[in-house]
């Protein structure tokens, strides 16, 4: 039974274990300018900054760097754009690591303490190795270790950065189960030989934003949550 | 003041937090070998197969492997050298994995979880990101990340190990200490900049094994246990 020969759950984290859109509004709400589209400038930020920027290092376009430093950058010209100035230097250092300050979905915290009771539990993100060690220790995200894909310089959905959590656990990549709500990290993880669990997130992009597609059929655990999906996998 | 400055403790692992001597000895005694010298046995495991093993491969005698190809290549040899033959299947597996189940020292979990309400806590241990991991899981070391030498090939006391962790948690080297019992790795740790606090281990090597020398008054804390160290650093 596939629960019982998994030895370890990673995990994508942005949109999946913590709700990066509503805690960038949040963040940048508490700025108190009461006339930018925040969230706009959210959507943008994840978009722009981070997605299509690493889509450009990976199609060759730009040469490697950080996701930190994607995000910085964009905040660079997302300031202007958005007529955001005279920031305090405390606000701009506060706005420079929002991404190290994400709040987990409400169910993320205890079904992580019902799946470590099992199995190794890891990050497999995009994210940097400081981003995600410190928004674990300020969301209380009990992770057994911190894999970013920085450590190999590269990104998902690339194969070798799958491969990189079955090689630092010192499994087989059938061992190792990814869970995340995007198919496309779905897909690239089942290429790599790892098994799959999507967890529905369909709040990610807001109250009116894009919804995720119907699930596909080939993931081998679709779960609304992940107390869903530690019961799926049969954890008490 | 030091305390407030520090944002990151960073942990030698075999010796400092757990005590590798007797959890060795305990599950070689328990393969029921009566007849079999095991304190000299894990002595040698540790002393030719891990700390001159290393030593040969920072001199350029021999390639690079991780630290578990060390453990394993002397296992291979100590096996028959020690007269242990016939195991079984799953003893042999048990034997080939037994640096994973390493106990802490009694007071190491709980100052963990002291030192932990105020610093980011890692490993920075020549152990690999697997046998670390999985050590932790076993002694319910609560880590906030892993970080093993073996993420860049190299071991302490090379400079570039100890710089790793103010790399990758982002942080500048006088930002992070160095916990650990033994001098020659603080010493590596201050050359890189960081921070260091003795913890003194005088069991390490059992109760008739070699003792730690005078602390050198050039560490930044010198402490019986963790428990003590939290102290020291005014957390409650």
């Amino acid at each position: 039974m596939l629960a019982d020969s998994l030895r370890a759950l990673v995990f994508d984290v942005f949109g999946t274990c913590v709700d990066w859109r509503g805690s960038i509004i949040r963040q940048c709400q508490s700025l108190g300018r009461t006339n930018v589209d925040w969230e706009a400038f959210a959507d943008e930020w994840r978009t722009d900054g981070y997605i299509r920027g690493i889509a450009r290092i990976r199609s060759g376009e730009t040469p490697y760097v950080s996701s930190d430093v994607l995000f910085n950058k964009k905040l660079d010209e997302l300031l202007p754009k958005y007529g955001v100035n005279g920031l305090s230097e405390q606000q701009s250092q506060a706005l420079a690591t929002a991404w190290r300050r994400l709040d987990p979905w409400p169910d993320t915290v205890a079904g992580m303490h019902r799946l470590k009771s099992r199995y190794v539990l890891s990050t497999l993100s995009n994210g940097s190795f400081a981003t995600l060690t410190q928004m674990a220790k300020h969301g209380g995200l009990p992770w057994d270790c911190i894999i970013s894909t920085e450590l190999r310089n590269t990104f998902k959905p690339a194969r070798e950065a799958y491969l990189l959590a079955p090689t630092l656990l010192d499994l087989q990549p059938d061992q190792v189960m990814l869970v995340a709500a995007h198919d496309s990290d779905l897909k690239g993880a089942q290429k790599a030989g790892l098994h799959t669990a999507l967890v529905l997130r369909p709040m990610e992009w807001g109250p009116n934003g894009q919804k995720p597609p119907p699930p596909d059929p080939s993931f081998d655990f679709v779960a609304n949550d992940f107390g869903e999906l530690a019961t799926q996998l049969g954890i008490a």
